[in-house]
């Protein structure tokens, strides 16, 4: 396979954004993302997309982003993998660019989760889950995620106090994001005198409901050289399944399908998990970034909590996670966050991140980690600066 | 890029099939396919499906079908292209067998379309149109395709006894097909006296509503030989896009998305549409067979309905066109049909059509061409027996 790089990254801007629809919240981060690359066309369209169908009455996304982007023609297609669905499209763009078939594609991700009421947002994001043996006897996200906190409160002794740090840390970096829709600082005490959604997760340790779409160029390393940008390298890419249903996994502590796609990326970047410098990870329930922490090897089981307590995963700390302010923060366009997880560790490699949000030391490797549902897919991607 | 072969196929049963559910179908078409290839693993999965979160509430199939085939941890995801599902599905595999990435992957396809009223199968299909400036004022995809007919009508003289000529041809194969959703034959009479559905298409003019799944396993040539199966290389891959919406076109009676993505596969493959012998193609609708025809050169414009008539398209003509039975009578389970276009030429280049569907002379090369919504979408694979 060629070598694959992203040259240009674009953001709309993320949170309740009622002025813009699912198309024009496209075009925007593709307008940013083709003038930050530089390149004069595309070759091929990627769109990670999760329900657009349930959201917003609109399914053939590939045909819509081309000619709205002024690019009827363009072959494209959209990928779905639930809140999996960017990283997915990034791993098929990069497939796309590796192969040979193509030079310059857009892998980009877009969600429009407010035009519906709370309760079909829910809805449609329990389509993630198992609708025949978890959605139709009631379970939804925050229940599912509850159960793996409670199982991990119980198992290793993880405290409220570590899932609340999760959500004071990432508000602390989303605060720094300009596009993030929550760019406020939390105090532990706000997360957890918070309103109760499914026991022990309050309101603030969940992820938002959020308008907002992402995009990046991927490229051969000859046409990212030639474009005078700063790029990335993707050195490797992994992707796993795992049951779709919660209830059928042997521990609901630990995320195998994270554990396995983090394996696989790392076999075919030739790294270890202790090369990493710092990641984004999938942080759509704050238990979730420990779980995953622990599954993709950073820490040991059950030592994510205690670490995080300790600030190992800060900005400032020997292994920074989601210093983009995570999905907690910046907020959870399911099919477009995997895209922004990317955004995020090109901008920190590159060294242009917003001002403090800059992590320190001119770090050279970095890892996206992008989940579905409640583990049932994953998407793990390894990202060198050139 | 490596070659790329197609060596075990597999479908469900096609039609109202009210005992199976979406992912029954799946692991019954995806079960044949393994058995027929012989192979002992898989290193991926793509699932085309265009709205099974509208039809059935479940999104994430890349996981629900890893899972309930018996193989949780495998890589999979889910492509979307509207009625194009399919064939996208065939060419993301395409892609990552042909870049190395992997050595056996399943392209596979499913819809149930059946579990919901036919209101809201009707509203689900109208999602593959322009939502926004479409279906928001009324029009779905029998009344898109009656403009196109009335349009061809008008420029070229298309008679209506042609398009009645389409759908007794497509029945008259469909009708040998065992998986067929209608397997009979049908009268002109039969088409132009059944009740209009949207003037000038009657009932017969129209695809079905359909419940199905096809799946195929794609490898390296190595591979393909090793396992000792009939099997057949894909040459070439071209897909494209054009406006969402119909209105926006210059040209109602072309279809120019399959115009580019016919024209983009054959240059990958090395070859002319003269060199084709026969064709899957999308016949949603009579007509849109008739423009199909067209648009990828197999007739000069207005000249497929006459050839129609004259029995050039038929099984024992000079180009025969949806030796399946076509969506028109083999059914069409949106996401499943373009890769059960691709069984179908499989079929017939290795001599393995049932009985009396055996297209005679032992022909060598093939196209089939999967379209989405009223030609939002195309994509077209150009395939040579080994």
């Amino acid at each position: 396979m060629r070598t694959v790089c992203v040259v240009g990254v674009g953001m709309s801007q993320w949170g309740e954004v009622w002025r813009r629809s699912l198309r024009q919240l496209f075009v925007d981060a593709a307008s940013k993302a083709i003038k930050g690359a530089g390149v004069d066309h595309l070759d091929s369209l990627y769109v990670g997309c999760m329900s657009s169908g349930l959201f917003v009455g609109q399914e053939h996304l590939g045909s819509v982003m081309a000619d709205y982007l002024g690019m009827r023609g363009l072959p494209a297609m959209r990928v779905e993998s639930a809140c999996a669905s960017g990283g997915m499209a990034i791993r098929a763009a990069f497939m796309e660019v590796g192969s040979g078939m193509s030079d310059i594609v857009m892998a980009s991700g877009v969600e429009k989760m407010t035009d519906c009421d709370g309760d079909q947002a829910t809805y449609a994001l329990a389509t993630a889950a198992d609708q025949e043996y978890e959605v139709f006897h009631g379970a939804t996200f925050p229940g599912l995620y509850a159960m793996m906190a409670h199982a991990h409160m119980a198992k290793y002794g993880t405290t409220r106090e570590m899932l609340s740090q999760v959500a004071v840390k990432n508000h602390d970096n989303g605060a720094l994001n300009p596009v993030s829709q929550y760019p406020f600082k939390i105090t532990k005490e706000a997360v957890e005198t918070g309103v109760m959604i499914a026991d022990p997760l309050h309101i603030l340790d969940c992820s938002p409901i959020t308008d907002g779409a992402a995009a990046v160029i991927m490229t051969t390393e000859e046409i990212a050289k030639k474009l005078g940008k700063p790029y990335v390298r993707i050195l490797g890419s992994g992707a796993a399944t795992d049951s779709i249903a919660l209830y059928q996994r042997p521990d609901m502590t630990t995320i195998k399908a994270a554990t396995l796609a983090s394996e696989r990326a790392l076999k075919m970047a030739g790294r270890k998990i202790t090369d990493i410098q710092f990641a984004e990870v999938h942080d759509c329930f704050t238990i979730a970034e420990l779980a995953i922490l622990e599954s993709i090897g950073v820490y040991e089981r059950g030592k994510a909590g205690p670490a995080t307590l300790a600030g190992e995963t800060a900005r400032d700390g020997k292994f920074p996670v989601n210093t983009s302010g995570g999905l907690k923060s910046k907020g959870h366009p399911v099919g477009a966050t995997g895209v922004a997880q990317m955004i995020e560790v090109y901008k920190q490699l590159t060294g242009q991140a917003e001002g403090e949000r800059q992590v320190k030391g001119s770090p050279k490797i970095a890892m996206t980690q992008n989940m579905g549902g409640s583990g049932g897919s994953s998407v793990v991607h390894i990202v060198e600066v050139a």
